[in-house]
This record gives C-alpha cells, structure tokens and sequence, in this order.
C-alpha cells in the first residue's frame, strides 16, 4: 500500500514522500526528518507568460522569470539527494519516492483561467502561466535508471503518478496533466539523479488538441462503445507484425506510422483516462511491463538509449474526456550507435516527420532484444 | 540576369545550373562540359511510403526504401563539389548555382496525388511518397556559409529558389514547396559544402495546415484585404520592441511568441505568396537582408550559429492560397555558447514549446549585433 506523507520546503514549496507501507512512511511524518533546514526565501507568486502565437493558434510559454534561476549544481551537489548534514538539499530527509513543486518552474505556481484561445486577431495575447510544474524523484539513489528500480518501487512510482494526475487534474484551470521522463545526455539532460517530472498545463497542449480530436470523431462514430485506441490496439494485435509486448492488461507496439526511429506505445486494454484510472491489477502489471520496455531499448546497444516516455492522458475538459485512452508514448532518436536524429527543416519547421526505419523491423528488433 | 541550363544526369535525374548571365551559362550549354561521366544504373521508379497517423491525423514519411543508401561520403569525396578529372560527383561541371534531384529521396522520384486525410478510422493507410526532393548547391566552393556569399550569387540563389516554387508547385500532386537550409554539425548537418534543400510535398504539412487556417481565417475576416501576416507585421513595425531589421520591402523581427532560443521571421511588406512572387526590387532588397540577417545570427557567438532556414510560402491548394504570405523562419536552438535548447518531452510529446528567453531581449541583442 502506497502512503502519500505531504510536508512543506521551506519556501512554502509542496514537497510530497510516497513510501510502500507504514515502515518506510513512518519516518516522513516525524517533523524533525523532514523539516527543510535551509531558510530560502518565500516564494512570490511571479509566473510566467503565455503568449500566444497566432500564426499557428497555439500558446507558448515564455519563462522570463526563470532568467535568474540558479544554474544546475555539480554533481556533488545533486538537489534530488536526500540533505545529508551541511549537504542540504531539495529533499530533507531519505526517501523511496518524493515529489516537489519545481523551484523555478514553467507553469505556476500561479493558478487561474486562460481565456478561450483568442483566433487569429491580431494583437499581442500574454497571460500568467498558470499551472504546475513538478519533479518526481524516482529512488533516493544518484546513480542508476529507472529500468533498473525494483519491481516495489516501480510500483510505488505508478501509485505517485496517478495520485499526482488526480490532485493536479483537480486544480483550477489545470487542462492536462502529463507525466514524463527526458533521459539521457544526448537530449539535454544534465542531471543524473533518475528522475521524471509532472506538468499541469493551463492549456490542452498542442498535440493533445489533435489526439483529442481525431479521439473524439472516433469515440462518438463508433457510439460511444469504443476509443481510437483499443482500436488501433485490437488491430495491431491481430496483425502482429509490430507487437512488442503482451500481456494481460497492457501490450505494446511499434505505431503503423512511427515518427522517430525507436517509438513504442504502451497501451492499456481497458479504457481508462489516465493513470489514476487504472485498477490495481493492472497497476501491477504496468510495474512489470514498463520497465522490460525500457530494458529492451537498452539492449539495442551498448550503452543506454536516450528517450522520452511520455504518458499521454485524457484532457480533463469535459467534451474531449469521454474519448480518452491512456498511452504511453515511448521514442528515442538514436537512429544508430552513436547517432540521433534531429529534428531538422521538414520536421522543426513544417511539422513533417520523415522515418528512416521501418516500423515491423524496429518491432522485431525489439522483440527479439534480449533483457537481463 | 538568371539563366537556368536544365541537363540530367547519368541515372536520368535532373540538375539544372542557374548562371549570372551570359557568360557564365556558357559553358553549361556545352555538351561535354556538363556531361556526368559516371554510369549510374537507371534510377527505378520505387517511391517510399506515406503512412497516415491516425492518432493525430497526419502523414509521416517512412523511407524504407533509403535503407540502402549509400553513406555519407568523406570530406574528400563531397558529392556537391564539381567533378574533377576522375573525381566524379554528381555535378559534373564548375557552376555558380546548381540544383538536382536527391538521389535517395523522401518524397519522389513519382508524381501522384493522394487521397484526402482518411480521418480516425482505424487501418493501415499507406500511400507511395509522391513528391520531389532537391539539393540546392549555393556555391562551387566546398567551405564558407552562405552569410559570406558575394551579393550576386545570393541573387542568383533567389532566381533559383523561385524558378524552382514555380516549376515544382505546377507537378502533379504537389501540395507544398518548402525551401530551406540546415546548417550546422549541431544540428546534424554531416556535409559542409554550403548547400539548401528543396522539398515538394504531395501533402500540405501540418504546420503549415495550421498557419493556412489560421491565415484564411484572418484574410476572411478582413474582407480578403489584409493578410495575416501583413497585420502583425504592420502591428511590430509600430510597436518596435521586437524589430531586428526594416528595408524598403522586407523586414524582420523576432515573433511575438518565439517559441526558439534565436527566432527571427523576415518578411515582405507586399503580400507575396512565394519566393516565385517576388517582383525584381523586392528580390535585390532580399539578397541583402537575408544574408545580413545571417551574418547577425553568426555575430552573437565566437562560433558560427547553428540554425534552421525555413521558407513558409503559401499552399499550392486554391482554397489556402490567396491568405499565404511568405515569410522566412529563422531559428536556432543555441541558448548560450555551447548551449542547445533540445526539444525534449514537452515540446516533442506534447507540442507545448517552452523558451527561456525574452523576444524583446534577443531582438536588442540582434539589433546591436555588429556585423563584418
């Protein structure tokens, strides 16, 4: 049983410990463990802009206010290890999962109600970027991925998401809430400490908008009796040639029309929204099956894949939730040892993504990748 | 003037050499000057695949049929240098400015058109990669930049960008014609020899499906009087905070919402629709601005700026034409010396762009920059 023990840094800041069972919880609620020893000041309420961009119809967050964030700590200084005396860090005390307001973030810590998107008019459109920016520490350890955390603590992990995407869904303004992790040096990550963050957008975030859409014309033509998703699922389950993992609740694939040269959806059979959505069975299962995943983009080559896994939830507005089919979304652009793929003209500019691999071959390689 | 001498190639594709004049177009007329000595085989007919993304309904480019293409050659072999005794190269003659058909293309070598987005059913839709892709070579000169071309042959590169919207916009099927330069290694740029690309979609991209909407809708609005594109830039010429550079018919400024570290849109006063549209003025005006602009980007930093150099030019389709106005979008991910900006989760997964700077700071910035 995963227990949920909310503190406070000492800039006001909410920093959570999720600990599997009494024992390990019991620590997080003695004051003197978790109290954060560092005086930082209070946090103000300045956030951010959004601006928006009307030749595309889309918002884009301008961090202004980051500008003076402090720049990211050597490595002995890690601020996702637990204080250690003198050592003080974002997280007082040990730990097995923590989830903190990000000190300098994105979105928030401001909440409110962005306007419908303003159209096409001219006219400059800023408003406070409201929302929530989180980070989530995924093992008290600095070394390490998360392929690699015991099946207890992957688990632990799965309960903290969705009781993160139910708290933030619930939050004023808040339209979607996305749970992901950026590894690897080679797509600009600087800090080595397994870890992942939490966003809670004040806005359906673009590409959410065309899933959401192309969901929905599914969802309401087939009734209301089935999403896009399970469709897409049932297909490639009955064809085969892209499948990477079965199980009884969540199978994998590579997409028919993958973007990138490694791209995995994770898919739960059932339909639920989101990660809260999801039952303890098949919470279970998603602890066993995410990492192998993950393990098996590892064995493609000899030192460790760079990815995004992105969770792809439900919008919480009203109109396109119905339609919504959790997915993950796992991609990497290394194309070959030692090589990625940018995001160059066709793709940066025009959207148009061009793949040099083909689908059924990245699947079998997947399949065949051998796991320790 | 711009004299274009269309010849092919052993394997049947073809390369046009764009002359200054007379003089220069001479030797291109000659037979066994321009004549590749190299026996390529036929190029077949095979195109690769576009396959239909259900889940966000778009098309991605799956280039299987680039597996075996041959591999990047040394800086010895540059295949856009010219021919050399028995150092063949794909272009047999010494030029000024030269284009010719990518011999391993995404889109192309056939001409056909597409069937019409097939919605959120499920299924596989895939359709041959109609389209074209070309090389543009700026120079005959394997080093330099196009900033450090002379006035003359940014000129000529002008004439050949428009010829080439024109020709290629008139094939069958061809939704868009995309011109743009990739530079630097940073960006996965692997042949130095200064150089461009052309690409003619057999789709309207899904960016560009997203400023046509949002520009038709504007151009309505107005009674078909005013673009879109002619409002913001009316509406930044006023305000000024963002102004980078102001011709007589084109001007630049960085975008409101920037969504790149470097973002700077250049811009015709005259609603233009394509390169191919420019009258003769505005295309003098323009080889001075574009590459002053570039000079600037390569001004900030000791090291030559990466960026990606994106022509938006108006839809070939009849209904999204009369709104388009072109417009070029410079961006670079550098956020500091030796500082790229990667699109990781939020912008690659969800589409919602984050930018740490401020556009009214790094329009100063550009203002100010000093240029050789």
């Amino acid at each position: 049983m995963t227990i949920m023990t909310p503190t406070r840094l000492s800039d006001g800041r909410e920093l959570l410990y999720f600990d599997a069972g009494e024992e390990a919880a019991g620590r997080h609620r003695d004051p003197e463990q978790v109290r954060d020893r560092r005086s930082l000041p209070a946090r103000g309420t300045d956030a951010g802009q959004v601006r928006f961009d009307e030749l595309i119809g889309e918002w884009v967050a301008v961090a202004a206010h980051r500008q003076d964030r402090t720049h990211l700590p050597p490595e002995d200084e890690c601020p996702l290890c637990p204080s250690d005396g003198a050592r003080r860090t974002e997280i007082p005390a040990g730990y097995e999962v923590a989830v903190f307001e990000n000190r300098f973030p994105s979105f928030g810590p401001r909440h409110g109600i962005l306007p419908a998107d303003p159209g096409p008019e001219v006219g400059e459109v800023a408003e406070p970027a409201y929302g929530r920016c989180e980070v989530i520490a995924f093992t008290d350890s600095h070394t390490g991925s998360f392929s690699q955390l015991p099946y207890d603590r992957v688990r632990t992990v799965v309960d903290a998401w969705a009781q993160r995407t139910e708290a933030l869904s619930a939050l004023p303004g808040v339209q979607q809430v996305f749970c992901f992790e950026n590894r690897g040096a080679e797509i600009g990550v600087t800090l080595h400490h397994p870890h992942g963050q939490i966003y809670a957008y004040p806005y359906v975030p673009p590409r959410s908008v065309r899933m959401a859409k192309q969901a929905r014309r599914h969802f309401l033509r087939s009734g209301g009796l089935e999403s896009q998703t399970a469709a897409i699922l049932a297909a490639e389950r009955a064809d085969g040639s892209r499948m990477v993992l079965e199980g009884r609740h969540f199978s994998a694939y590579v997409p028919f029309a993958a973007r990138w040269p490694l791209e995995v959806h994770l898919v739960p059979h059932r339909q639920a929204a989101d990660l809260a959505g999801l039952h303890g069975e098949e919470r279970d299962e998603l602890a066993e099956l995410y990492p192998e995943l993950l393990r098996r983009f590892d064995a493609l080559y000899d030192s460790p894949t760079p990815y995004i896994a992105a969770w792809h939830q439900a919008p919480v507005d009203a109109e396109l939730r119905p339609a919504g089919h959790l997915h993950l979304q796992l991609t990497s652009p290394r194309r070959a040892a030692g090589k990625l793929k940018y995001l160059a003209g066709s793709e940066a500019a025009m959207g148009a993504f061009i793949n040099d691999t083909v689908p059924e071959e990245t699947a079998a390689r997947l399949r065949e990748a051998a796991t320790a």
